[in-house]
């Protein structure tokens, strides 16, 4: 991947924010840093803080960053970086609810992984704490979350009409 | 790494420069390759090319690599680069070399780890193929080499005396 973005066509300032910022989200405060503490957690209870910390550091930030290195390479302001940050947020969070939902509730089949998986091997979910209602609705507020924060582009939000259909696929899909 | 090399104070040219040398360095023609070859060769006979191919991925491409950074960060003339690439193949390979020697001729507490254990786990090893005065040959004669690339410098070869300490350092250390 740092060889992909060193190899971009675009100005190397630009680069060089690429860099920093995928380092930072696999690091010690982002991915890397999630996998130790998912690993530490197997077996405990884990508060909704303290699961939703886990989330945002072990796969939101590869999100976030995903989002924030189409900013970074146009050279988007830092008002439009914020709001697109803030709809990366949303929509990381909401595919670990909906992951945690399709494991107690698809076929195996159609998820493509063993459903029950996370539950049988004790890991902390939201549906063990929210119930699997609850983990919907948390789901569905992220959605709409994700939605509210596209609409702060103002006359924009019109070019981020597949952002918004991307946060409806990630919570509507049943796979 | 990553992020360290993306905070350097230098021009972005050359941090993008950096980043490329220690990714590709890393991937899967350096480090992670070269681990791929070792994990597949326990239990196997490899040919002295294939060990060397082995260790000129698995720890010498990141040894070229540190010191690559060193030159592309000062904007060093490529042929410069060669000299010291040349000094730096040269080094890497000593450095196996002579662990492959210590670990069947140091004690374990000297080493700082297991004495005969790469021999115990069935790797291949330069001692296995050439013995261990043949394997203290090739050290030497990599040191040797490693002198020999530095002489390329010219008049320049007077401030590259810690380079040359360096590859006196790695083979004729004894743990």
């Amino acid at each position: 991947a740092f060889d992909c973005l060193a190899r971009m066509p675009v100005a190397p300032a630009l680069v060089v924010q690429s860099v920093q910022t995928l380092a930072q989200a696999i690091g010690s405060h982002g991915m890397v840093g999630g996998q130790a503490i998912d690993l530490q957690a197997v077996g405990e209870v884990l508060t909704l803080d303290q699961l939703e910390t886990m989330h945002r550091m072990k796969t939101g930030a590869l999100l976030r960053a995903s989002v924030a290195l189409g900013a970074v390479v146009v050279g988007a302001s830092s008002q439009l970086r914020l709001v697109l940050d803030a709809y990366a947020q949303a929509v990381g969070l909401a595919f670990q609810v909906v992951d945690d939902v399709l494991d107690v509730s698809a076929d195996s089949a159609a998820l493509g992984k063993t459903a029950g998986k996370d539950q049988a091997a004790d890991k902390p979910t939201y549906v063990s704490l929210l119930g699997l209602s609850g983990a919907r609705e948390l789901a569905e507020a992220l959605r709409r979350e994700a939605h509210a924060a596209l609409a702060g582009l103002g006359d924009a939000v019109r070019h981020a009409e597949p952002l918004a259909r991307l946060a409806d696929y990630i919570v509507l899909r049943n796979h």
